[in-house]
């Protein structure tokens, strides 16, 4: 087996969205595309030169061969993917919102091949080589054969001290807050990085407040090695075990695109996290998500140059 | 209840198809239309000034929306379609081929709202006012829920005395040919007007050899008051049940998209059996066939006019 | 005779625009939809679940056809829609601006279909059961014709009690303030509600300073029901007989096409009076404007569901 | 005055396509391209290397610039366009069919700037330095006033003995056969080379046959120098005063846009006959004819190389 | 030879341009214009009415082709381009930035027509009836050959009077700033107008502070009869020789595409200069400038009416 | 090292192409893909299941990245690659032909990355591991460093008893026959596998008359294991060193783009090849190039089931 930086597992979609302005409804072309949270976190990672593997399941069909092979384009292993037939493809629907609409989606997920994984045949040896195991509070409310291969592939992380990176990610579209809380606090306890955007913590934790109460809320019940809470336009804030704070401030943006902007940041803060460096983490994380604001689709198309050059200021409007 | 020339139920799709010369597993735009064997029938009749009233279920979404209002905009009544919530619309892929390779159609239809359809939610008094029910063999093969709509809509219209106009279609992705035919050999002996497609009729019941042979096999098993047989290249054939024999040529076509071709074929036929005249169907059903088939699309974009310059040869290669 | 909420009686044009930041003399692709003050208005309440009729006349032609049809997607009744031979459609080409460039509206409307109506083929009993008749200053534009079926709407309204709404709706480019403010006055004096955008009122009725006084203005020279003064950025106003004023600020809004904004904005706002709550209609017009300045088109392609969410604070950036 | 080899006068409009296979009740794009026949002549003409001017009335507005400025990309004078305010672009449509499916021309030109032409603002010294006056039956159809500049062009010409060329063109969408001949047969007695489609002759001339009796029959009735009947996919034929008959097979084409063939075929013709060789005009207008039909649009985008490569045979499928 | 207000020298390119928000690496479709600073200011010069001629190299094929006719639409004089054979065209990619990601510039214009231009090939002359002979920093970058040919022009020019303007145009992607400031200094000294960026300054001079001591410092060294220095978002300023300085505010812009703002600029101000009146042209440099903003591509698609509009404030949201 | 079925080294380049009827001088836009005979090749193995590698050089740089990514899309493996710093991409542009009208390749690969390469920095030993060499006639036309490394390989190759396939490909735009001929006798005199064009082995053998005796002249002149002569429209043939000659008829294509497939033929020969099946190896190669025509841009997108679909007759019009 391999070792990689980072593995993950969960499910990625067919990512069907019309054109700015245009409504589902009457539109008569859709952008295709793939996104999921944790294959973009992967994707970002792989982009920045880390390795990644990223395990799920994916039909023998063109669709799931787009997905698995677009992961390999950016550098992503599959070899972990597990392929059955006369299974779907989950797809979601974007509307692009504009001030004050809304972005809208539509998930049109349910029984996707990796909702009915079979939790036998995601070998957990996986993650016995990673550095990081990453996961989302997607995964689990999808099906409980998914939460099956969530807590078996902790379960072996923790066997052989591979730490845990959990991004609460709350969809209000796939469960209530009540389901949602219980399961999670399971996931959160076994997190060594807990990312956690300030509205979930309100919606999930009931933890409002200052940024740092909300971090601190998180530290006290959770316990993780690092407490990463993101503020939105406000930017992100990592509380360490120790009780040391770190705030980074967002960059401004002008969005092209706002949905993967927090696993853009999960990926940049885990490349900095990977070298022992939270604040650097930190900040790579603000900017590895203001890049991908700029661009369409879930993904962080970037290069490491690119982020560096955010980073120290070296940019300008053109560069020529 | 309003009264109207041809009632039927099934369900329609979300299309989603690359663009000539593109495959799936590459593409990053797709056109979305809508189709569904059923609704392209009520489409091409309202365009041809028929009152056709399409049933069907449909989420209440902007997707949902759409099929309906398409429908709408072609002045099909849609006051029989029954809204519900947190249900999934069916989805097509489609990539269109070239000689020799194939337009391939993936379903994405499982679980769609009407496939979960409440037997019970469909009132069968539509087909009462009903001048003819039109039913297809896809529905049944959706899910028992489906099939036990076409039996209640069936017994209705036979306690009534609306005749039925039922359309073959086996489709291979949706069941066996042995499954299909003990399930379609019931529908086809409820039938007054019977549409084969020379093909199915051999992988269903094993009837091959000439058109006029098929037709006899057809009409022998299953006593329709017309049998009509469509030939693909070679035009179509009707069989009225004292043995009278009526054939059509087909029109040479530069083929732009095949799917919908028997749609419209059934469309234009029953048009002239609602005059009674099963000749002008026959040659309506290969006109209206053709022009469709130049189209994008599922459905036959044609007004009343434009098929009878067809028929009447008054047509030129440039209008103007 | 149906009965509908509101009816009304105007063109709609084919409407030509190019992509954001291109200009007509270069453009190679242009946008097909349609637009017209009074349609967009029909539209928008249907959509609301208003019934509304809309009247005019269309050319037998495929763009009358998409006309009519795309009015009953969106469920406008259009029975009263007449229909003529070897007349042509109005058009009206868009150019979209950018801050400092003006979006620029090029008419080709002489001579359309509606601007040669024989008066007498209006039924002016079409406004007899309706419950608003809406005109806007557009029409009486048009031509003599056009201003003749105005008439007599008008007359047969008052003749019914339906009250009348009206928006002034100037256009420079139709004819000159002095030619309008003759023709508008005897309109505005029939009017319960009288809609005018703060430029308009300055440009056509010299009325300038402060919204307020530009109401007041309003009121004591044509004396409506209700007054309602649009104020572009700063939101609108309502003032009814008695001299109670209702304010409402505008929505922060992300513009992508502003054309059609006010007629968005008319139409909430009649919603609202439909039920006697002129506070209720402000909000609603400046929450269904906000909406429609962030899509493409004329058309306020919204839902109840949508303008609701809006006016609770219940969006987010995206819902998912 | 500059001297060119073609002087013509005509109108060029604003031509708005579907994509193949779309509708246009149901489009969603439109192409703009421009087109005409004058203009399309004008145009292949100076791709071939010809000095040509192409006279007309313009609108100052983006589509009249636009207009105005194709044809000088492709080298077409146009310091003979006059330029009027308020005045319309004459506008087409064109839906693309596919056998059986016609292509449907919608014409939109009434009242355009060219046919409101105040006679008097033609100069017609523009075709003393001319070395051949060219102009087509449509122009005489558009308006009293284009047809005055037709006389007034066509009298300067014979006063200075520059041959006039003169192309049919019937189009049923813009009058009679009836009214048709008696205004075309006054054109074509002073025309020195006669085009005239094999069609036309039939409907216009009553003029039926093998084509070689067509051209006699036109020979013997306006006694031009050449006459020159194209006959759709059997290629063309001219005649000379003599009675001398050349032959010209069409060459196989894999059509992609017919619309603008005839203009390319006649511009190919008078290249030749420019030269006074009938035989190579005839061969490069059926080359330049061909040509055209494998690209969208009325414009034939040639160079002289390309019509010699495909005349001398040097064409392979793919050239690398 | 032609007199022209304004004669210049330098290479346009064909670029090509993902769309806003996609990346070059997986684009799959992009936009072909053409573009580079000389030629786009002789556009915007032609477009306000002032006749200039554009001297460069072509290869003879499609791409030469489209350059020089598309300079030709919008009327500027190519007589002086000399066409070779078996030559390249420069092209360039360009990525379209979205804070705080920038607008990257990809050159491959390496060997291109015009870099290997033999300097004997540009007739001198072309400047003698110029009343001013613009030139580029650029220029001088691209090949040795090609700073020859600068160097005639000017020296043609000095001998005959014709003052020079010059715009600097560092371009950090051709040289280094030593290399570039060795060269250029050269060049400044001959310039009657200097055009440079307070960020070229900065690179190239070492010119810091605020914006009039930048000016101050230029005129010092190099002593043009005028100097502009342009701001960014600030406006810009003017120095005439006597050291009256003349400034003038930004206007507010909706970037849609920076690319050819000081292209536009400096044609704006240049139409000013040749009327006498450096105040009329620093506001128009900036409202050209502005305008071009709102526009996709290198060029101003400007008119001089649009232009004075935004000059006189004559401007509305929309114009209808 | 790994092992591969084939290793292969040449140029791939980006293809830039016009819509389908459209023009590289007037084109707006240009789908950008990849194409380059090896990588086509390489590609096609890969998607039969077959592993392969393709050697070249590319510069860091979005467009070298593209092209690595894209092969590694299709599972090719890309660790042989050289990237360099400031170097350029080989660009094609392509222009679809329709008859008579040829697709027309303009090339603009001079100095590219992969001509400039170091012929010391491709390991030789990339083909130790491998089952076959592929090489093709272009790569030593673009340079003497490029002709340098297929020397280096070509003999590490027979030191290594590794069989070498050689596609000749001749390309009338990099050198004349004769040039050609001299080169390319020494790489065909140590090809096991030789594919030969029907056109080419005319052109740069001058071996005309039946296929057979082509196929016969070049088995005498340069004696490979196997000789592959393929026939254009008339399918292929394979003639085995002890003169057994295979023949395969080509299967009727519906041609949506030809570019691509003589490199699709020979990667499905080869699969044969790599099997010992010469017999099913021509079939296939038929197959394979068949199916590529079907599809936009020069790669095969094709996979196992479709090629063995096709060769057992089990396609139809439509599959659903």
């Amino acid at each position: 087996l391999d070792t990689f930086d980072v593995v993950t597992f969960g499910e990625s979609m067919i990512r069907l969205s019309t054109e700015a302005g245009e409504r589902l409804e009457t539109a008569t072309r859709l952008d295709m595309r793939i996104g999921g949270t944790e294959s973009n976190l992967a994707i970002a990672l792989a982009r920045l030169g880390r390795s990644a593997s990223w395990a799920s399941v994916l039909p023998r069909s063109p669709l799931g061969q787009r997905v698995a092979r677009e992961l390999r384009w950016h550098g992503v292993d599959i070899s972990a993917v597990q392929w059955v037939d006369d299974a779907r493809m989950g797809v979601y629907y974007l509307e692009p919102g504009a001030t004050p609409r809304p972005t809208r989606v539509t998930y049109d997920r349910r029984d996707s091949a990796v909702s009915l994984v079979d939790p036998e045949s995601i070998d957990p040896d996986i993650v016995t080589n990673a550095r990081v195991l990453h996961l989302t509070g997607i995964t689990p409310a999808l099906s409980e054969n998914c939460a099956a291969v969530v807590d078996t592939l902790i379960a072996t992380a923790l066997d052989h001290n591979v730490p845990i990176s959990f991004d609460l990610n709350y969809r209000s579209l796939l469960w209530t807050p009540e389901r949602a809380s219980t399961r999670l606090a399971l996931l959160c306890e076994q997190a060594s990085v807990l990312f956690c955007g300030q509205d979930d913590a309100a919606t999930v934790w009931s933890l409002t407040g200052a940024s740092g109460d909300v971090a601190r809320g998180l530290a006290e019940r959770f316990d993780p090695e690092v407490t990463v809470v993101t503020l939105g336009e406000e930017g992100a804030l990592a509380r360490t075990r120790d009780g040391t704070v770190h705030r980074v401030s967002s960059i401004p943006v002008s969005i092209v695109d706002q949905v993967g902007a927090g696993d853009a940041f999960a990926a940049g803060f885990l490349d900095g996290y990977l070298d022992g460096d939270i604040e650097r983490g930190l900040r790579q994380g603000v900017a590895v998500a203001a890049l991908k604001m700029t661009m369409n689709g879930d993904l962080a198309l970037i290069s490491r140059a690119e982020v560096d050059a955010l980073l120290t200021n070296r940019t300008r409007a053109i560069v020529r």
